[in-house]
C-alpha cells in the first residue's frame, strides 16, 4: 500500500510552525519513496474554541477516525491557564480525541545524542548510553475520572479509576517491548498508598508469568522521580498510569538534552496519533525559533507505524545528520542557530 | 521554658539507627544548653504491625498528642510492598498519624553544600546557589480521599478531594514564607486537567492580594518536574498538593547531592513532627551505613520549632563542619567513610 490518509491537527502556539516542517518532510518522503500522502486538516484546541466554540469539532474527529494516522502539533493557551473558571478549555480537545480514538498507549522513547550530551543539565557519565522507553496509559485514570467543583467553590474532586481492562492492554504492550529490548520492565506506581496502584501491581504480577524472560520490578513514583536523575541507565522499559506518566516522561526529557527533540506515539486499536512531547510554548509562537525535530521524529514514529520502515530510518538518519552538523535551532545551540524552517529544510534536503 | 516532651518513633528499616544518632545529639544539646528533653518511645509502621497488629497503636498516638514535638524515623517494609493484597500496611500508620495530628504542612528546605556539589548528578553551574523551600499539603488529596477496590479485582479507585479549608492554611503559610525570603511563590498543579488544581489556583489567586509583595506564579506539574532539573535556581518557595509534593520533593533531593541530607518538618495547629525525607531503606538496615544527617537536620528544624534557635544554629554548624571535613557516610564519599554512629558522634562532639 502506497496511499495514506493523514489527519493533520496543528493546534495552538508553535504547533502550526512545527507541523509545517513535518509536512515539508512528508512531501519529500512521498517523492523519494513514491508514496502518496493525503493531508486533511482539522481544528483543535484554543484555535478551535476561538473559531467554533468547541475544542474538538465533530468534523475534526471525523477526519481523524478516517485517517491512517493523525499528526498532531501542540495544545494550550495561557488565556485559559490563568482563568480557573473557564468552562471550555483547549486541553479538553486533546483529551477527548485520545478517548474517542481509544489511544490507550502513549509511547515515549528517550535516548541521548552524542553531539548533544553536553547540553543536558546532567553530567555526561550519568546519561551517556541511557535508552528508555516509557509506556504511559493515556485514556483512563484521574484525567478521565469523574470531576466535580462545588458551584460555591467550597470544594472539588477528581476521581482516579482503573479497571482491569484499562491496564491489561498497555501492560502487555510494555512487556512485549521489554522482550524486544533488554528484558527489564519497571512499573512505576504508588502502591503503598493508592488502591489503583495496587491493582496495577497485581495485574502486572499476574501477566508477568506469560513473559518469563522479562524481569519485572516496581518503583514508587517518588523514588522513580529521583532515580531517573540519579541513574537513568538502570531503566529499560517503564510502564505507568496516566498522570505519573505525564510527570515522569517530561522529567525524563532532561536526559536527552532538550524536550524539543522528543517524539511520542499514541496507539489505539484502530487509530494512532503522533505528537511531540513538548507543549504549545506560546512565548515562542510566530518567532521561527521553535525546534521542529520533536515533531519530525514523531513523523518517523508514524512512518514505522505505517510499516514504512525504510523511510523512517532514512528520516532518523537525516535528523541525526542535522544534529551532528549542528544545524539546529537556538535551544540546542545559542551561538550559531537556524530558524524552524531552515532546520526543516536542511533535514528534508538530506532525505 | 526549658523542659520538652519529645515523642520518638523510630519505625522501620534504618529508622532506629538514625534516630539513635538524633537522640545522641539531643542529649548533648540538653547538656550544653541546659535544656531537659523527656523522650517517650512509640511503635509505628511494620514494627508496630508485627508486635501489635496495628500500624499506629492507640498508645503511640497518645504519646504524640501529649508531646511538644514528634521525632520520626522511617516507615515501610518490602514484605508489604510486594503484596498488593495486604490489608494492613505500615504506611497507614504514618498517614493516620499525620491526619490525627492535623499536620497539614510538610516543609522541605533544599540547599546545596559547597563541598558536596560535585556529588550531584547535575552540573555545578545548574545547582550552585539553589535554595528552595517546598510546602507540601499533607493531610488531604488522593492520599486521604475515598478508596475502593472491587472484591473481584475488576477495578479500583482513589478520590482526590480538596476543600477551601484544606488549601487556605498551607497557602497562607507558603505566602508568609515567601515574604521572608525572595518573594516568589510558585504553585505547582495540573490546572489544565484537574478540578482540584483549578480550586488551588483560584484560592491562591484570591489570597495573593493579601501579599502584594509576593510574586505568585503557576507551573504545571509535568513542566515543573522538568524545570526543577533544568533550572532549579528559578524557584524560591513552592506550594503544592500532597501527591505532587511527594514526587517533586523527592526529585528535588538530587539538587542537594543526596537524599540522605534532607530534613522535613510537618506542622499542625497543635503538634509538629520532624522526619528525614528519605525512606526506610531496608537494604541498609543494621549495616551501620545509613546517613544520619537528614534525621539530625530534622532535629535542627525541631529545635527551631521549639524556639531553641541558638541550639538549632549550633547544630547546623556542626553538621556543616562534619560535611566540610568529609566526616560522612558512604553515600557521600565512597573512598573514605564513617559509620552512622561515628558520624553522629562526630557531630555531637562538635556541639
Ligand atoms: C496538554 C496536556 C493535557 C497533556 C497531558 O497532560 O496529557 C500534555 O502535558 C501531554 O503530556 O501530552
Ligand atoms: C511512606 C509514604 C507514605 C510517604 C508519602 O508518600 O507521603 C513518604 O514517601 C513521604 O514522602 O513522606
Amino acid at each position: 500500500d502506497k496511499y495514506f490518509k493523514i489527519a493533520v491537527l496543528p493546534g495552538d502556539g508553535i504547533g502550526p510552525e512545527i507541523i509545517k516542517e513535518s509536512i515539508k518532510i512528508l512531501d519529500v518522503i512521498a517523492e523519494v519513496f513514491q508514496y502518496e500522502f493525503k493531508f486533511e486538516y482539522g481544528l483543535i484546541g484554543a484555535e478551535a474554541i476561538f473559531k467554533t466554540g468547541d475544542p474538538l469539532p465533530e468534523e475534526t474527529l471525523k477526519i481523524c477516525r478516517n485517517s491512517d494516522a493523525v499528526l498532531f502539533g501542540a495544545i494550550g493557551d495561557p488565556v485559559f491557564d490563568n482563568n480557573p473558571e473557564a468552562k471550555v478549555r483547549p486541553e479538553q480537545g486533546l483529551l477527548k480525541l485520545r478517548k474517542e480514538l481509544g489511544l490507550f498507549a502513549n509511547i515515549r522513547p528517550l535516548k541521548t545524542y552524542s553531539s548533544l550530551i553536553d547540553k543536558s543539565p546532567l553530567k555526561r557519565e550519568i546519561i551517556e548510553g541511557a535508552d528508555i522507553q516509557i509506556f504511559r496509559e493515556l485514556v483512563s485514570g484521574i484525567y478521565f475520572g469523574e470531576k466535580f467543583t462545588d458551584p460555591e467553590g467550597a470544594y472539588a474532586y477528581d476521581v482516579c479509576k482503573y479497571s482491569r481492562e484499562d491496564i491489561l492492554p498497555i501492560a502487555h504492550m510494555a512487556f512485549q517491548e521489554a522482550q524486544k529490548r533488554n528484558k527489564k520492565l519497571t512499573l512505576i506506581d504508588k502502591a503503598n498508598v493508592l488502591d489503583t496502584s495496587r491493582l496495577w501491581r497485581k495485574i502486572c504480577q499476574e501477566i508477568a508469568q506469560e513473559y518469563p524472560d522479562v524481569h519485572l520490578d516496581y518503583m514508587f513514583v517518588d523514588n522513580a522521580a529521583m532515580q531517573l536523575i540519579l541513574n537513568p541507565k538502570q531503566f529499560d522499559v517503564i510502564v505507568t498510569e496516566n498522570m505519573f506518566g505525564d510527570i515522569i516522561s517530561d522529567e525524563a526529557s532532561v536526559i536527552g538534552g532538550s524536550i524539543g527533540l522528543l517524539p511520542s506515539a499514541s496507539i489505539g486499536e484502530k487509530n494512532a496519533l503522533f505528537e511531540p512531547i513538548h507543549g504549545s510554548y506560546p512565548q515562542a509562537k510566530g518567532k521561527g525559533i521553535a525546534n521542529p525535530i520533536a515533531s519530525i521524529l514523531s513523523v518517523a514514529m508514524m512512518l514505522d507505524h505505517l510499516n514504512l520502515e525504510a523511510a523512517a530510518d532514512k528520516l532518523r538518519q537525516s535528523v541525526e545528520h542535522a544534529i551532528e552538523n549542528k544545524y539546529v535551532t537556538i535551544d540546542l545551540n545559542t551561538k550559531q542557530y537556524y530558524s524552524t524552517s531552515e532546520v526543516g529544510s536542511f533535514i528534508a534536503d538530506h532525505i
